[in-house]
């Protein structure tokens, strides 16, 4: 089967074969010698973007990327195996606060996460804030976390889902990336290989994700769960929305300490509903209750400190300084702080979540390609969020910097990313919608 | 710039800036230190296939893959440089009688053609089926027998327009050949780079072509056009039909006895018309005359031997053994013939062009990759042509071979290229339309 042929039936909207799907994801798996190039697979990931796949070929494409690599098996560990996945938001830590909340229900959460790219951040990264905590655990690690934890945190494994692994980096500088089917393969591709049993989906929408209209990402959390549950996944989709940031952190340690602060029962109303809801329906998915029911353990996980004690156990485990808990100051801090103010009074009535984004980028606390380092320290906590009203002179952002010249383009973007007006914005839903 | 943005520009449906094509056509030129991999490359061409390319942003490309070499000068050389191109069919020899009758009528032809590649012929291969013929001639060379015979008969040199070489074998193998901008910047680029004043080109249209149905090749030959004359040249455009072989010769040692048969005006009346049609508007894009007077003084130079006389000099000034004009057997001969025959008695009603030249390709005499051999010495003469009253029994393909299994291959599919009915097809023009 010659690559052109393939690329040619994608070409002209037709449909690829099983056979023509086996090749090219043995090709992104093992490059040598298979008789394709890279330039064959950008020239048919062009192709899929701008002629779609297929509901059919998504969940092949799919399975055959989740069987490029090694598939765990964690049936030898006794409970119900839950994971969350986000398509990615701006100051979005609540895999941090609702994977300990799962666990202390009673889920077992082999979390597997990735890491920040362009203005969105990573959960690992945000783990790594955390002196000595390892991100890499060998499987048997993996296992003896989940079993006395109930909590595991990683990254991806070298030989899990390779397919992906160059598929995802040869999307990412051509342009292919904003595909509802390639993205489904991508995220599920992964979620198969963990061995989970159920799998709840948060589909950001708005300014700040990468889906960008309601449509868009109705018709992601949709094909997610079509090629899911098709593979006996049990699953729920969320789609929120990611106009403004979600909590008031963004940044690493700033995040970290935030999703402490949630379950230490404070922090920001937005993160800990959401968390709650979310880990809610990984109770539920996992068949310890109904919604009620399980929205009553979650809550009492929260309250009882529970939550955070499996935070603490995970840090633990996995090799990190636990401390930090009680002494924020053990997390990597910024040596300089800076405000940006509301140059006049009235209702703050946007807050574009992207700039807020793009602005700890510039700081140094994300990365522009994927190799860039990056720095924990710096960020942006919102004193204000949309809906209050602010003095002339009051703060909006608290600038965490390191060096003054990125503080100061930092600052250019922060300064046209929200407006102030004479009267409040109309209060917009958080869950914008809730798929079965 | 990077290359992600301007492919996502032309995944927009965006208008490449000049700058974004400039950067493309400098990578495709040379990739080496450009920050461009040949997967952007292949990424952008798919994009561009699928999603086309404005007239301003082809005529732009054209010129900067012109310019991405060198460009040859000749102005030196007294005298309008007329050149004829054709888009590929299959028993195409007219180049071989329309240069040599151009050159006879005052016209300067620095013809620079290209290789087969598929099942079509290329000018090149035929030439070098005459021993010693040299396509590769230095500029001064080539100049010298511009100088001396008016016509010269070449390959591209490795620095003109370097940017095409690379994007045509990209192209080749990811499916991305049959694009209406990408073949006229691609065909136009090489034109410009010759230093011509005209062009004459001849779009082939039908099964045995590139463009298949009669608004595709409308649209090359508009594309053409329009570009071309933008760029200063002066051009003329037909439509001819390609369904069924033109002439009677398929197969390099055939075609070129068959081109020299109707110089010394024998040889089948499709191939010597449309030759002389051809010849024709070159003289009148030279400016040699009115199309009453170039077809008059082409009429001539075939009847006086002048056009022959042209040809034998041209072989003579490049190294070729110029005996075989009164000597085929001086021309590769296959060491075996076969014969196709009627099953039955009737009409011939149809010859598919595509099958004759997928059988000469199958003996041996064309490539499926750029970098196979050929076998100059087989080939496929057919003895009959549709319209015409066959015997049960009587040959319709004469098949010239060297290997026995190739052989019966062929067979297979030439017995099933043709059909026999009991009313005459009608009648089909061979030029559908001339555009200026």
């Amino acid at each position: 089967m010659r690559p052109r042929d393939v690329i040619r039936t994608k070409r002209d909207h037709g449909e690829l074969s099983p056979e023509q799907i086996d090749a090219f994801v043995a090709a992104a798996a093992h490059l040598d010698g298979s008789g394709w190039e890279r330039y064959h697979l950008t020239a048919l990931l062009m192709a899929i973007y701008l002629n779609g796949l297929s509901p059919a070929e998504t969940a092949y494409l799919t399975v055959a990327m989740a069987n490029s690599g090694r598939r765990l098996d964690l049936s030898d560990i006794a409970g119900p195996k839950v994971d969350k996945h986000s398509s990615g938001g701006v100051g979005d830590k609540t895999s941090l606060i609702l994977g300990p909340l799962a666990a202390a229900c009673g889920v077992i959460v082999p979390m597997m996460s990735g890491r920040g790219l362009g203005h969105t951040g990573g959960t690992l990264d945000k783990l790594e804030a955390i002196a000595g905590f390892r991100v890499r655990l060998s499987e048997e690690e993996f296992r003896t976390a989940l079993r006395r934890v109930g909590l595991g945190m990683i990254g991806p494994t070298a030989d899990m889902a390779p397919a992906d692994r160059t598929l995802y980096a040869l999307r990412d500088v051509t342009a292919t990336v904003e595909s509802i089917p390639l993205i489904t393969a991508s995220i599920l591709s992964k979620k198969l290989a963990e061995g989970i049993d159920g799998l709840v989906m948060d589909v950001k929408c708005g300014r700040g994700a990468f889906m960008q209209t309601r449509p868009e990402a109705q018709a992601l959390a949709a094909s997610l769960l079509r090629v899911g549950t098709a593979n006996g996944l049990r699953m729920r989709a969320l789609i929120t929305a990611m106009d403004v940031p979600l909590g008031c952190a963004v940044g690493h340690t700033l995040e970290v300490i935030e999703a402490i602060e949630v379950l230490k029962s404070r922090g920001p109303h937005d993160v800990r509903e959401l968390s709650i809801l979310l880990a809610t329906r990984m109770v539920e998915l996992a068949g310890l209750g109904d919604a009620a029911q399980a929205e009553q353990k979650v809550r009492a996980a929260l309250a009882s400190g529970a939550g955070l004690d499996v935070f603490r156990r995970c840090i633990e485990q996995q090799g990190g300084d636990a401390r930090v808990i009680d002494d924020y100051h053990r997390l990597p801090t910024a040596p300089y702080t800076a405000a940006v103010v509301a140059p006049r009074r009235g209702f703050l009535t946007q807050m574009n979540a992207q700039d807020v984004g793009i602005a700890t980028l510039l700081l140094g606390g994300g990365r522009q390609r994927a190799d860039d380092t990056i720095d924990p320290a710096v960020g942006i906590l919102c004193r204000a969020k949309p809906g209050e009203f602010v003095s002339a002179g009051a703060t909006i952002y608290e600038v965490h910097y390191r060096d003054v010249q990125r503080w100061h383009e930092a600052r250019e973007r922060l300064e046209g990313s929200f407006t102030i007006g004479e009267t409040p914005p109309p209060d917009t839903p958080l869950v914008l919608e809730e798929l079965v």
